[in-house]
């Protein structure tokens, strides 16, 4: 492992989040608060990131430090992010902070405060922020920022983008994420104008906007998006959380007026198929809640619908309160997730897509062994070796998400608690059912669990396996 | 698809049935009891068995139908089995008597009575019965009594035997059943012996033999095991649980003197593992509600253990009033189970084993590219169809068990209620936690929902794709 390359490489990431905390400071100064939490933390970050980029390095870079520099930046942009908090003495402990940050950081959106409502405004857009930031990978950005590194960037990018076949758009991958980062500058603008033309707050417009543009979640009021009580914006964010969990590769190709390619696409049909047949079965089921089958209803689904499969987390209604039904559904969309290259999480449709896929395989092969079945998508026969990693990132899943839940149960919490909260972690999420539900939070649980849970939201970002790398004795060999 | 075939075959098994119904005709005279409830069922499946295997049909007999063959009897099975229950009027509908039936002859012991004590000696014989003959599949038992038939064994095996790989003992797989039987047999009489010999009365010791032999699980006492508070039975049952739920090759290669052969077992250890490690860990956790690490906190932890990872189902303590973590870990335990070749249910320990290495392979490629990594078990190398199949398999058990979820979701009882009500169907152990917990019973479930957990229970008892290929349009083609 070439760790002086790792660590310069970290050392220029968190300059770039010391640069970054500047819009919330500024954010801070507008509105006459103490701006030293900020202040304080862009100079540690300036100090030690300034360090670390003065180290020497060979060029060496492969696989396993794209997975380990991504791994050690994301746990160290959620130790440093969390300093602001910290300083600003709002927080109950240190670890409150660092799971707050993380899950900015993951667009989980998960949250351990009880009340976000009057806390400073500096605070509150440095943690909308976070999502925006994390939305794309800040690694995508880094890579695009820095090709001075002279590293081959898509080693970062295959360690941290969403989905089991990053698609180059064009032969540099710098180029890629410069297009990329436009069309989610732009959305994120459009999205914003939008919502300030429907009547919420500049400040409100901005930090939704991230939310939705990281399928974040974190919102700055206690009723989430429910609180503003305009059915217009809420219309407008349902839209947009669909827009943000759809892969970026298809709004590339619209723009290279690529429409059949574009719209061929089996992962987005499939994707539209579960939204659109999850809002019809959860309006039909939650009716007698609603006083008969109403447009409200109708909204309702669709915003909680899309806020899951998106991952992103925002709430309208307490859906935790809405019947079983409803409410294991909403767990199955949380283990689904968005698309493969959007900024959501989850397992991602594609991946069940292809389960699906191998699972009818594997019943053709029973009736009719001898013939020969490929599991195809887009057109495209899939390699026996990609349907097998994501049969077994599917398993993976499923296995962190039960151990985790074993360490998080230490709490003593109810079944449905620990486990929805672990899987809305992994998924990066943000709320469950039961404690952690749309209208509780996280901040009941013990250090060990808010810990385990960041962890869980870190794993759940980078696709598991970077994580589980970290974990393996052959790649802590020095090479 | 030979009809023709598969209806003679399931007139002969319907001829078996109404044999075995003679054993608990006979203990319902032994104690008076009204006899009639069997009397009229063995008459109808003396009529409905002999007409069927009056049919004339090609040898034609290939896997679809081996599948067909299989997931028709066993449904049938249940249809007709449950006639004595319903004749009775000791149950609330035929859906009731037909949960109790299947639950009973896949050997998973979920219960629709509030209370067993009281109900006549015959039917309780039945229903433990059921465990015993349903634990070695009613087909392999066919297939070994009834060579007459000219059918190749080996489909029917393949489509019944619990786990991956099932093995041939001897060339002739009706051989090989005896064997099978020969041991299953001989274990349930030194069980009923031993049970007898400390104290448990003697219909006691034969009925709680054969929900160990099946690792059924249902009980004739509204405790359970429990009941009799005799830590020596207790102790008896935790080995014999745990002796049903390795996988009875290695029986079979210990009665040849293969030892070493029969201690190589990869899956043997990895259960050992697993029994070792859960023991120790629920009796650390439950420690506080036994008054200190007790030979009772330990002889409970075991007990449970066994029964849950067996996929028994007998209880001596209300493992839901558990803290978290424990309950969690049994819910881990139910996903996972018994040894492949095993009478256990379950995912069965071969395939989480194979599902952690596949996951370690995955990780090793990531570190080193380019090298070449394959999956071994018991020292040889799996094919990687084999691997793939096994990571689709428990894919597949996911998206049953969700499936399923959601339809008995609709009852609106709590998420975990639902979730560990299906586990433990899907899985055939019984139990599961909150209103379905040890003390718990399915009654209070609609009728559709315990027709989608009886659906579950055989799916799961049928390793779950003989029963999906029943779904698909190809197998219905006639050939």
């Amino acid at each position: 492992m070439n760790f002086s390359l790792v660590f310069k490489i970290l050392g220029r990431t968190l300059l770039l989040e010391g640069f970054a905390l500047l819009l919330p400071t500024g954010v801070a100064l507008l509105y006459g608060e103490d701006i030293r939490p900020f202040l304080y933390t862009i100079l540690i970050l300036l100090v030690v990131g300034g360090l670390l980029s003065l180290l020497r390095a060979s060029r060496q870079f492969f696989a396993r430090e794209g997975f380990f520099t991504v791994a050690l930046t994301w746990v160290m942009f959620g130790v440093f992010g969390a300093l602001p908090f910290w300083f600003s003495g709002q927080f109950g402990s240190y670890i409150d902070c660092l799971f707050e940050t993380i899950s900015g950081f993951t667009t989980t959106g998960a949250s351990v405060l009880t009340a976000v409502e009057g806390l400073p405004m500096g605070l509150l857009f440095w943690r909308s922020f976070t999502h925006w930031l994390g939305g794309m990978g800040v690694l995508v950005l880094t890579a695009a920022l820095l090709p001075s590194l002279g590293v081959e960037g898509t080693y970062l990018i295959q360690a941290e983008s969403p989905g089991p076949v990053p698609s180059k758009l064009v032969p540099r991958s710098s180029t890629s994420s410069k297009i990329l980062y436009g069309i989610y500058l732009a959305m994120t603008v459009v999205e914003t104008l939008l919502l300030r033309l429907v009547g919420l707050p500049w400040f409100d417009a901005v930090v939704n906007s991230f939310g939705t543009a990281g399928t974040g979640g974190l919102s700055v009021r206690n009723l989430s998006i429910g609180a503003y009580n305009n059915p217009a914006a809420e219309v407008i964010i349902t839209i947009f959380m669909l827009l943000f969990s759809v892969n970026f590769t298809i709004y590339f190709l619209l723009l290279s007026r690529k429409w059949r390619q574009a719209l061929a696409s089996d992962e987005l049909r499939f994707f539209l198929l579960i939204v659109a047949g999850s809002i019809v079965l959860i309006t039909l089921n939650i009716v007698p809640q609603y006083g008969g089958f109403t447009w409200e209803s109708l909204r309702h689904a669709a915003f909680q619908v899309a806020s899951i499969i998106s991952t992103t987390g925002y709430a309208t209604a307490n859906f935790d309160l809405w019947p079983e039904f409803s409410r294991f559904l909403i767990f199955v969309l949380m283990l689904v997730g968005a698309c493969a290259g959007s900024t959501g999480g989850g397992m991602k449709c594609s991946r069940v897509l292809v389960l699906f896929k191998s699972i009818r395989r594997e019943i053709r092969q029973i009736i009719h062994p001898r013939s020969v079945n490929l599991v195809r998508l887009d057109g495209q026969t899939l390699e026996e070796g990609t349907v097998r990693s994501i049969c077994v990132f599917c398993g993976a899943y499923v296995m962190v998400t039960l151990m985790a839940s074993l360490i998080v149960g230490l709490d003593n919490f109810t079944f449905g608690t620990t486990i929805t909260a672990v899987v809305s972690c992994v998924s990066n999420i943000g709320p469950g059912l039961e404690m952690v539900g749309p209208m509780g939070n996280f901040s009941a649980f013990s250090d060990l669990s808010k810990l385990v849970l960041s962890l869980c939201m870190v794993i759940g970002r980078l696709e598991i396996f970077p994580i589980l790398v970290l974990f393996s004795k052959n790649a802590w060999k020095r090479s």
